[in-house]
């Protein structure tokens, strides 16, 4: 399955302008082949935006969730993207899966905010494993900080995952995260993984870019470097099934040992 | 404190010889001011001698560990050496630590068996996390595949180890895990991993040297090539200290969502 990752930090606090940009890039994506297009987190928004996260925060069925269901749908191409999402009183780092039909597929809340102002602005998820079936792969979602906990990936191993998804916010200096780390989960878990990141200042924060599509051989089947890209790569789920067979990691696992692991 | 990899793989068949190997470069080590000197897995005997295994597996209080606990004392320095473990009728694939005093600290029987020659030659360990103090640090212990797997390693961290020591027989194809796996274990779970591997032809095997002792950043404080090599690197209780107070992971591990990874 071709996948487009958007490396674009669109316009921080303005929703209207960041809806073009992600569909003028689905047009593109779709244009090129893929199936589905991946934004990095809080693309909707903006990420470095203070309090005007909760103040442009969308239900999951929101205007702008109508709007990305219907450049979808015009253009026959998948797309996941990060926003903020309001449920009540409570405001999540979310993305949602939208279908080249429209459909809304998944939702996932992130569960693991990294730092104060995550801290500040949003409310952890509380499910760790969200998935959805597309185009005859099961497709993971997860946000940036997430996927720095191998026991996030691993139980989306477990649970069947073939392409985790991975819009982020990854700014320096953790460019050892987007370079080594993401790339290490995908061979580990034996899944592709698209991890999507924003680019250049915003506020306080320089994002790093070298978004990937890491495979589960290890091996970058693209990588971006540091500026705005549509960086397309391939899931290709009979190289999936080989490597599976020749790196029995999940087989070999002896989950009655990590019992530490789950301990409060 | 400073370490010593040995990386070679000695004289594959020969418990004599090996055992001269591993006292000239412990004289070498503690002349450069090494603390701890390491060996790749099964260093004491060789790793493809067939059924020679069993023939040459000893207990871990055997002739063997007597000669290196005097190999240990006289230069004082500790070792950490990879063999086959005789306990009755079985055979682990262990690793025993003795101190600067020939001391036996520790022995660890590797969990993760690798491919059908080792079920065929060994028995699995039964204690995921098996460690020792060692000039203020912990010291942790594990056998090659046994660090892929991210569970083992987290285990270790969440049991407080410093430094954990990995003798390995990596072989081609898999060098991916030497130059990006082992980093990547060594940043999140914010610890020293210190991978000492063989090298050259044995048996069915291309073993590809690479050991590394990579440090809490993932920066590889020393990285051998594919020649033998005596490799010396330093552990720094104070870099440690200050990298996992910049990055909280084990602080931030949410426990309660990671079920799914015990289920059996």
């Amino acid at each position: 399955m071709r996948t487009a990752l958007l490396q674009s930090s669109g316009r921080p606090g303005s929703v209207a302008e960041n809806l073009k940009v992600l569909d003028e890039a689905a047009g593109r994506a779709a244009a090129a082949g893929a199936a589905l297009l991946v934004t990095p987190e809080m693309f909707l928004t903006g990420y470095a935006i203070g309090d005007g996260v909760a103040a442009l925060a969308e239900p999951a069925d929101g205007d702008s969730a109508d709007a990305v269901a219907e450049t979808a749908g015009r253009y026959g191409i998948a797309v996941a993207y990060g926003y903020p999402e309001r449920d009540g009183d409570t405001v999540h780092n979310s993305v949602q899966l939208v279908s080249a039909d429209g459909t809304r597929l998944a939702g996932y809340r992130k569960t693991h905010l990294f730092g104060a102002f995550e801290r500040e602005q949003f409310t952890p998820g509380r499910q760790p494993v969200v998935q959805a079936e597309l185009n005859g792969l099961t497709v993971g979602l997860m946000i940036c900080y997430d996927v720095e906990f191998p026991e996030n990936v691993r139980a989306h191993a477990l649970a069947g995952t073939d392409l985790l998804l991975v819009p982020t916010a990854q700014m320096h200096p953790f460019q050892f995260v987007a370079e080594s780390l993401v790339p290490v989960r995908a061979f580990e878990n034996q899944m592709y993984v698209a991890y999507v990141n924003r680019v250049g200042a915003e506020g306080e924060f320089e994002f790093v870019g070298l978004s990937v599509l890491a495979g589960p051989d290890g091996v970058a089947r693209a990588r971006a470097g540091r500026a705005e890209e549509l960086l397309l790569a391939d899931a290709d789920p009979a190289l999936l099934a080989a490597s599976r067979e020749a790196n029995p990691y999940l087989r070999d696992r002896r989950p009655g040992l990590y019992g530490d692991l789950v301990r409060p």
